[in-house]
């Protein structure tokens, strides 16, 4: 008989990691908030439910995969929550959170009886879809072993950051901040060059294909590049509640981050002038704005 | 019998270069300031020469590799320059310089009867020994054409961005702030993740395996985990010199590059420190005291 | 027979305002967290309670002057807090603290029957002993009307900003980022003019003489050329608390404060270096060590 | 009879102080690029003429009052300048220029036999109609006497840094800097009053009364409060100039100044939107537009 997960959270990449769950064998029991948005996971076979609660069992593991650090703490121990229902089973807590949070959680959790797993990912929906997540661990080893062929059924590869909780947070959290960094660099040096007629696309090929031939200057460059924002992969208003974290979490630990802080405050602009709903590289508009440029 | 090209400016970068021409077979004249400095390319087959004037030949080629500007300019219309004895010769600018530059150059030769093609390089003096380098070329295309040969036997590959005698160099200087922005973003991040409990070398492994899996943030990625300056791949002080020069031409053109624009005040500050003879990752180190870490 | 006013926090600021009270002839019931820094008030003639409760009577009036906006919320609705005991009472809130606290603390005072009137004042030590604080109010007309005589007693000038609880801290929060901005302002003029050998004092002398001839410039302006910053008249780690309420106030009303978000992660660099301890105007120092200055 | 004054610059600045001359009795000798400009001041009493040349009389005084760098040094030693005609006379240079363009001037008149005074303004046109200017000297001790009683017809306060002919731009420089500052820092704390739904002008007003009482916040905070930029009382353009030449000055003498830096990008982005013929205070639109704000 298989194995049972619970999934809170089934957006625009909660649900198709669900659905490799389901693919992968697993008995799945979903929770949304937004019961409609998860009816066609119940087509592939999960079960739905009504609380959040219902989605744990004794020694069970239930993931979340929600929009922020509220919504993660709200499932996990709000009214009809389902920390206290795990009972020696795993939260295993793949959205991006603050590490102050998971360490919170975690500390929740072992007065509960249950334990707290951090392995949030990195990719779009799209590579949700085709099991290329990167995943990142932290947490006590017995419990990261215990949910590893879980994880083997969501993603490419996991990378283990060690026992405290909030490790592998940091690290989610760094790499979304570098991924806005080259975001914005770019967006500047395609400006630059779009101003001295020179082809934005050309720039990015260019850099795609030599010194930063790697995914993340391929993807964000063709966006940035062709400006395109409009559907969003990731929301540019999650961008800015991820980079606020980053930000929280370099206070808390006295590090001054100045071009975090800087594209924070663009990010925010963004926001503020209507953006928030475009993809987040949509921080390059700004760059073109104050370039005189439409 | 072989074409004899001249060449200018034999330090770390040129040195390899030089050579490389005389392993395809060219005959090669050299000047350097320094002399000295070109006695190894002497003993593998290369003339010296005493002033600029005497590497150009009527209808020959010249290639310049030297630290700014300015250099490039005294060596080619100075005293004793090789611009007026090119006639129907070519300048081939593979220095990092302004693109304004590049265009009062190009507009001098042609006054003279020379041309003039930009084609600046990318690429550390271990990329220039192997033959490795990425080069950017830019100018008029019968003279592209005719110093390709040439430039083949530097160079893993040649990219061409249009007729603008300064549209390489502005992808040059492009290239060097993103290098310059990755660096310092990923500095901030490791710093993040120093303070809180992650080895520094373990974020830059897992990024530049995954995310990141590109020569520049694998180099620049061990660099700066590693804290490794000393020797310099490319010393900080020309480094400023060439952020400030993309911002003298963002200026001229009007782009606001806020990122480059602060990257460039922290270069600054780490050559009031006393740190212009480190390798430019050097950047670095500021971030890291700014954390009250040593 | 006197009006008896409770007072809560006699820190730096908070004793003198206390002591101004009992000269003006209030009655004066005294909380102070830490008993002891309370005593020399209490042979001005202060009587000493053990709770935030004992200072609040029915319709009385309670000053707050406190560290931040925890220690408000604690003594005002914490444990053994003022707050409940106020019935009909006003609480006049003097500390620096977020717009978005106060909006909470007045509407919890509504619902305990109490009042709210928010007047944060301006003025270092040495202005609280003389009586010549500005004050800035907001909260109900009427309530501002009953507190006035109060607050004559403690300042040179009560400036009035509407009837939203939160105002009067918008303009305190938003003068202090003025001192903060001019303060690292000048911080990069005085540098600029002693690396070019001319005397620091002399750049603030004719400043503050002249274009900037008003309070702050000259005393910060004095400040950052003598490099005097310990003691402290306001210490930096509270500075950097600020500037924070400053940003996070910005952030949740969306405006972008790129001056303000640069100064931020300066005073948290000079936290790290162990500066906390220091007058804020020592933002300075980290200017004069960028530039290889100490 | 009245001592003959060379007069070289007849704009916004340098007509009002020209006029100021002649009631003060001097004769005055105009030169004007736009002669048309100088009609007025003819009217007036003053003599015009072709060349810059022309102004210059052997141990004569001559004034500039130019828009930039180049400008003064054509007219001082271009084609027709007035430095060879100088002999034993004195350059009195009133622009705002780069110290080390006043540098370079002081050595070229020395070589002909002249000298230079540096005495860079402060103050708007309608200060130099009224005589209300702030005059900054530096320079040889016996020439600033000499030039003394002139320069009291034209200030109201003389302020001396000493002997090296560039000092005192240095501080013309930093004060510029420094309003610009305090601009953009008015502007961050009026648009987030103004989204907390208080009057822009309600907070230039309280600070213009109580902390910043001087010159600069009471002008600059009715600008920006009232976005008050046209007609300019100093152009936008102008304004980028003059940050421009800080930092260069600030890089040549490696002074990292980061909230200069960061004006200037904003300055840049203000002409590159159109904006360069407002007044400088416009770089407070920025601000607004990235709160969203009209």
């Amino acid at each position: 008989m298989s194995e049972t997960i619970g999934f809170i959270g089934t957006g625009m990449m909660g649900e198709p990691m669900a659905r490799n769950l389901l693919r992968a064998g697993y008995a799945v029991k979903v929770y949304n908030r937004t019961r409609d948005k998860a009816r066609a996971l119940a087509s592939d076979g999960a079960s739905l439910v009504q609380t959040p609660a219902e989605v744990a069992a004794p020694n069970g593991i239930v993931i979340t995969m929600l929009a922020n650090d509220q919504a993660v703490e709200e499932t996990a121990f709000g009214a009809d929550g389902f920390g206290p229902a795990l009972r020696g089973g795993i939260h295993v807590s793949m959205s991006t959170i603050a590490p102050a949070t998971a360490e919170r959680l975690a500390a929740k959790h072992r007065e509960h009886g249950g334990r707290y797993v951090a392995a949030p990912v990195f990719g779009r929906p799209d590579a949700a879809a085709a099991k290329k997540l990167w995943i990142c661990t932290s947490g006590e080893r017995t419990f990261k072993e215990r949910v590893r062929p879980v994880l083997d059924a969501l993603g490419q590869g996991i990378i283990d950051f060690g026992e405290k909780p909030g490790a592998a947070n940091v690290i989610k959290l760094s790499g979304n901040y570098l991924i806005l960094a080259a975001t914005q660099a770019m967006a500047e040096a395609f400006t630059l060059a779009e101003k001295n007629g020179i082809a934005r696309t050309a720039v990015a090929d260019f850099f795609g294909k030599t010194l930063f031939a790697c995914p993340i200057y391929q993807a964000y460059g063709k966006f940035v590049a062709e400006e395109n924002y409009d559907p969003p992969r990731f929301r540019l208003a999650l961008g800015l509640k991820d980079i606020s974290l980053v930000l929280d979490t370099a206070k808390a630990s006295e590090v001054p981050m100045p071009v975090a802080s800087l594209l924070q405050q663009r990010m925010l602009s963004a926001v503020a002038k209507g953006r928030g709903h475009l993809d987040w590289s949509a921080i390059a508009l700004l760059v073109s704005e104050d370039a005189g440029l439409e």
